[in-house]
């Protein structure tokens, strides 16, 4: 983190803290897409933590300077710990890479996850449950490879995908549903959320979850939503915070299309 | 945890932290194959930890006690934080799901992994990095989906190697070498590890990652090994420690078949 040394010293606690994060972060993802990026973005706009997001130029000028840095520090020839692919996120000195790990570290910046052992790895195992399902969702219409176009691998792409809305979103969102289950009845004062009374980054993130996948499979999730009220019913509390929603109406939010991970492919919401 | 009270009230600071660990840690998985536990059963089996292999019977008796065990923990009715699927770690009151997270768990209690907050994360980071390779490596073999059979999708499964083989492989190690290398020409005693001068819990992984490639896929990894000499090296090295040599020699090794992640199938090792 930058030092802001001169604040630091006469601010109370919680201040300081806040002080301390006020440097803001630098985001490191792909320009043009939501992606894993999202993940991130809405963690840190939920945190209302100050962030750049480095590799969006200004209007459509994906190539900028932002890009080269960030395929700099991909390369990682001057970078002693470099990340494998975006999203990274730098907070001063740390890069950080991994998306569930990205969110490992703001949770606990931020309040987005409990603070004691238990609860920071039930977040954390919540999180990489998302992070197969969003890898599932991405493999439906990239069955074969990424290196692929969509268009060399249609028909397995259909049978991919057809098991995965017949199978693998309802076993994902029926689990999520269990779990938001297990928590309104649980002794805690849960309910609303996947983790106790507050939200927590798993939330946001499943928010993103069931977002991308109503865009890419609609007639799936029409069909779907009613074995699932509570993970439905996150999904619209999520939209609705104040901070999110503002978020969600503004030029930050990319539109979901074809080059991210949810797509919406026609011939991929049909048939079995 | 199980308390010791009696003995920790006594003993010296880290004889109380060894005998808080001493109660036998519960791993859930499925029992005839590595699959992603094996991850865990090296993290456990390099730090001494005593635990119990619960699901695995007694001889060939895989649908014995321990199988019922883990499946009524995955139903999670009585579970207020169920895991999605195995493996999972019972620790005292704690059932922690998602490899990464139990290793990031087990890291952190028996010095696999930097104390530090950055190190940390990198440590989480390169576990996930390895995560990712290894769910590649399965889905050469199941691009159309998991609940298919291998048979179901034979042409699918070569073009999907064939991509993995000559582009994936090639991506991934090159990754670990480049932080293999940095590792070793950064200002921390490094070199033969993935993180400073210490055994961490990613370069178990990182070696069972190349034992599972290299038992799948013999042919492609006999062409690549010489590209990558500190991941092969690193390979070696974990192999000789001596807690994995008695394990890797032992009946606790289940040996690597074409019911887990890394199959051996010969269409998969050939042509492009």
């Amino acid at each position: 983190m930058r030092k802001q040394a001169s604040r630091r010293s006469i601010a109370p606690r919680r201040t300081r803290t806040a002080q301390k994060k006020a440097a803001p972060y630098e985001l490191y993802y792909w320009p043009s897409i939501q992606g894993r990026g999202e993940f991130v973005r809405l963690a840190l706009e939920e945190a209302g933590a100050p962030y750049v997001d480095v590799a969006r130029g200004k209007g459509d000028d994906d190539d900028g300077p932002g890009m080269t840095a960030m395929l700099r520090l991909l390369e990682g020839k001057a970078v002693e710990r470099p990340p494998f692919a975006p999203p990274f996120l730098r907070s001063g000195e740390l890069i950080i890479g991994q998306t569930a790990n990205i969110l490992l570290f703001l949770g606990a910046r931020h309040g987005l996850a409990p603070a004691a052992e238990g609860g920071r790895l039930w977040a954390n195992q919540l999180q990489l449950t998302i992070a197969d399902l969003v890898a599932e969702a991405h493999d439906t219409h990239h069955p074969i490879g990424g290196s692929l176009y969509y268009d060399d691998q249609i028909p397995e792409a259909k049978r991919s995908a057809a098991l995965f809305r017949t199978q693998r979103i309802p076993k994902f969102l029926g689990y999520f549903e269990r779990v938001l289950h297990a928590n309104r009845s649980g002794g805690r004062s849960g309910g609303d959320h996947l983790i106790g009374a507050r939200v927590s980054y798993p939330d946001l993130s499943l928010f993103q979850a069931v977002a991308g996948l109503t865009y890419a499979f609609p007639r799936a999730m029409a069909a779907l939503a009613g074995d699932y009220p509570r993970v439905m019913a996150l999904h619209a509390r999520v939209a609705e915070r104040p901070r999110i929603a503002k978020y969600l109406g503004s030029s930050r939010r990319i539109a979901f299309n074809e080059d991210g991970i949810f797509r919406h492919y026609e011939a991929l919401d049909q048939g079995r």
